[in-house]
Parts: C-alpha cells; sequence; structure tokens
C-alpha cells in the first residue's frame, strides 16, 4: 500500500487570470495513439460549460457530439475539427453505443485528440461508463471532465433549491428507465421522507410513477415541477400536484427532454403559495 | 393559466463563438437595488468554473466567498471588486447565515452587483435556498448559476461512474447530518439496490455510517471511495471496503473536505480488481 501525493499537472497553476485564451496542445503529447475527452456539455445553455470543457473543445481534433448538444456549443470547437453526430434519435440513423466505441477508438489510434461531447454530465445518467470502460480495454486515454448535470442546471433556473434543511436533506437521481420492474424497495426509496426526487427521462411514464409514488405513501398534493428544455431560451416549467401533473403536462403538449423535480422544495418556487397547476414561464430572475 | 413562451435574454445568441471576453454590464441596468448571482465556484479546480459564473464574476462589484472557495477564483473577479470572506470556519470570526444574508442584502441595497460564490452547487447543501428566500424577501432580485457539485466533480477525476447500466440506475445525494438520528426509512433508503451513494461531509460519521450500512444489508466488502480535496491538486483517493475504509482514513490522516462514494461503481474505476485497501493517488489520466 503506498500513497503518491498528486503533483500539478499545471492546469490549476497556469489558468490565466482572465478567461483561458485557445492554448497551443501543451498537454497533448502526441503519440502513436490519440486520447479522448468524455466532456459533459451541460444541459442546454452554452453558459454551462465549464472553461475546462471549452479548452478540450479548443485542442480537439474530432468532436463526437448527441443530439442534445447546442450547435452554439459545436461552435466553440476550434474551426477545423471533425464534427460527428451519434445522437441516437436521427430519422436517418441509429448509432449505436458499440458503434460509438468503435468510432472513439478509430478516431484515437490516429492519433487524433478527439472529444466526446455528452449532455449533461457524462457519468450521471450519461453512459459515459461505458464508454470510459471500452477505451481503456482498447488501451486508449481516456479523461473525463464532468459537466452541469440537468437536475442542477434545471433547479437553479426554475429557483427550486434541491436541498433546505427545512425541507430536504437529501436528493435521489433517477430516470425514467429505473421504475421499470420497480420493486417495493424501489418505492420505499422514492418515497423517503424529506428528500428530493429528481427524475430525467421521465415524461413517457410521468403518470406511472406519480401514481406509485401517491399509492406508496406521498401525498397528492405533493408538488412537483416538470422543466421542458431546462435552461434553454424554450424553457417551460409547468407546476401542479401528484395527482395533477401528468394530466397537465398532456394538456400543454410537454415534450423531450423533460425533467421532473418532486418534494416540498417545489414550494419554495413562489414564497406565498403555489397556484394549483400553475404553469410558469420564466427564467432565472426572481423578484 | 397561461403559458407566456420564454424570450431570450440575450445570453444563449450573444454567446461570442470564442469564450466570451470581459462584457459591459449589459444586464445590470442600474437601479436603486442592485441584484445578487448566487454563484456554484465547482469543487475545486477552477477549470470547472462555468462561463456564465466568470461572467458574474466579471462583471460583480463585490464577491462574498466561502471557505473552499479557491484563490484562482477570486482572482478572476474585476481587479477593482470588493472580496469579502464570509466562510464559516475562520480561525478569528465565525460569519452566521444571517450576518451573511443582512451583507448581501446590504450591498445589494446600495445598488452593487453582488456575487455570493459557493463551492460547489448552490442548490446541493449549499444552504443557497436560504439565502434565495432571504434575498427574495428583502426585495431582492437573485440569480442563481448552477455549479458543479463535488459528486460529479470528483467522480469524474476519480475515474467512477456514478450510473451504469449494469451496476447502479440511481444516484443519491445525502450528507454527513443526513444521519442524524435516522430511522429505518433512512437506512433503507440509503441501501438501496442498484445504486449509489455520494456522501458530502461525511468524514466525521464515516465509522458509524459504514457501520449502519452493513448492519442495514449492505456486503462487508461493498466498494468505497474516499477523495480528499477532490479535484484540487492536493486530490487524494482511498479506496476500500465498507469494513475497512474508515480506519484506513483515520491511519492514513484523512481530512475534510471529504466526500464518498459508495456502490459498484467503485469497482470500475480499475477494470481488473479492486485490492483490499488499497490507496490511490492518481487524477484523471487512466491508461
Amino acid at each position: 500500500m503506498s500513497i503518491q501525493p498528486i503533483h500539478a499537472d499545471g492546469r490549476v497553476r497556469s489558468l490565466p487570470a482572465q478567461v483561458a485564451p485557445p492554448r497551443p496542445r501543451e498537454d497533448a503529447r502526441r503519440s502513436e495513439t490519440g486520447r479522448v475527452y468524455l466532456v459533459g456539455a451541460g444541459p442546454g445553455d452554452p453558459e454551462l460549460l465549464t472553461l475546462g470543457a471549452l479548452r478540450r473543445l479548443q485542442q480537439a481534433d474530432v468532436v463526437l457530439y448527441d443530439r442534445l448538444v447546442a450547435p452554439a456549443l459545436l461552435a466553440l470547437a476550434a474551426p477545423g475539427a471533425e464534427r460527428i453526430y451519434v445522437g441516437k434519435r436521427c430519422g436517418c440513423h441509429h448509432t449505436g453505443q458499440a458503434a460509438i466505441h468503435a468510432l472513439l477508438i478509430a478516431h484515437a489510434r490516429r492519433g487524433q485528440t478527439v472529444v466526446r461531447l455528452k449532455g449533461g454530465d457524462p457519468f450521471l445518467f450519461g453512459r459515459g461508463g461505458e464508454e470510459m470502460q471500452a477505451l481503456l480495454a482498447a488501451g486508449i486515454a481516456v479523461e473525463v471532465v464532468p459537466g452541469i448535470t440537468a437536475g442542477l442546471g434545471c433547479a437553479a433556473y426554475a429557483g427550486i433549491p434541491l436541498t433546505h434543511r427545512d425541507y430536504a436533506q437529501s436528493c435521489l437521481f433517477v430516470t425514467g428507465h429505473t421504475q421499470e420492474g420497480g420493486g417495493a424497495e424501489d418505492w420505499q426509496s422514492l418515497t423517503a421522507p424529506r428528500q428530493t426526487l429528481v427524475v430525467y427521462m421521465g415524461l413517457g411514464k410521468l403518470e406511472s410513477l406519480c401514481r406509485g409514488l401517491i399509492t406508496h405513501g406521498l401525498p397528492p398534493d405533493w408538488p412537483v415541477a416538470l422543466i421542458e428544455k431546462g435552461t434553454t431560451t424554450d424553457q417551460r416549467i409547468l407546476s401542479a400536484s401528484l395527482a395533477d401533473i401528468a394530466a397537465l403536462a398532456r394538456q400543454q403538449g410537454v415534450r423531450s427532454p423533460a425533467l421532473a423535480i418532486i418534494g416540498e422544495v417545489v414550494r419554495l418556487r413562489q414564497p406565498t403559495a403555489m397556484a394549483k397547476s400553475a404553469v410558469v414561464a420564466q427564467r432565472g430572475w426572481y423578484k
């Protein structure tokens, strides 16, 4: 057993006083094999990109990007960088996960600096773990650059604190898929007291989720916020009770991507009182 | 009930092709009362600041910052900006939450643009919700700028995916405080199957937490990673089993801030096998 102290790789100390300019490829250290950056692009607003993600984009020879990555973000890559769409819901083709792995490996083996640009954060519901595994198995160096996950981005832009000493001291992040075959243990977790529940990609199963939460103990008037296209200029926020939100979402024609925040913290959005089924559309500013 | 479509406030469309230069105070709209930005500074590495956070820092007249905010981040604020330390563990004084609220309100009422710079994300274990409430109650406009929370930052820099289709489909974020008076429901949530548990500020209670998790059903050899000063140049990662991690942390003298990631995903960090009680210290690169 040994401890190796971490030595600075220069990233922190070399950060300029103002924003990092496009840097020379100081850490590219060209070799026979390139490398892959798994980069979180954040939930939508290009301003939610990190400085580190920007720097990698500027260094990339090739960018493989998802469906939810904004064009304004792709524009930040070096002008000569190749941009490859690998979204999974393209009308014309479907890039499977194995094909994405193969593409990443092939480009890295040509000695290229590859950015895999993923919506949100690569390691929370992003399949970034699988991509990391595939690359490591192929002997390719990987660095992971975290991103603002949709849950945090939507909460901030909606003005809903995910935790608050008076209401919620923990926060559970799940996907719509979690509900598949969910047993008793799952419902117990989903309905735990003093907890905020954040549901990604849950629009298709919103009705059965809300019904289940009520069946397993949450009050029918428990508050929910449903945030469509969160942090983008098209953001819409619907808020209603557990009993009403699914019908409201149908009525208002909410579409993916949508994220649900479920818990008492949702009431903090309007300090006075939350009108039942109120549909709000606002962004970031409160007064 | 009405839906107001969100109109662009210019932030997205006006993002320049390269990084935002220091902008004129286009949205400061000076009035009698200033405004407050609750800004997430990320977990440590200044490269994890977002472009939006940087822009607010550059516009600030005054920055109120926490203990864990890196000096390199403060250096990004405008040269003339006043910087006020309001950390809660200063040797000489202790700035209580009410005093922080009063300071924010007082500066905003002078017509200043105030940045409240908080480690991680303002809305996840950050008391940002309380600050938002206090400001709204005082009639002061607030905008919340999300940040990379420590859980995501540490996971990325440690190479541990928080979710993975084969191991964990949900992720629960808790603080060490959650364990206080925890009843049966809490343990049920903490030990839910196919879930990754992320514990903030849990170093002081690590031993009782691990003992409780084992008592309530997790295997004693369940993997844990403990990440000290995550994403900084001093980052250290300890990994061990639930049964061993607390003793290892004591032996190695781990200090705050430290974050624990508990779950099978921790094993993915080394594709071969996780040596029992292995202490690793590495940062971002894998090969």
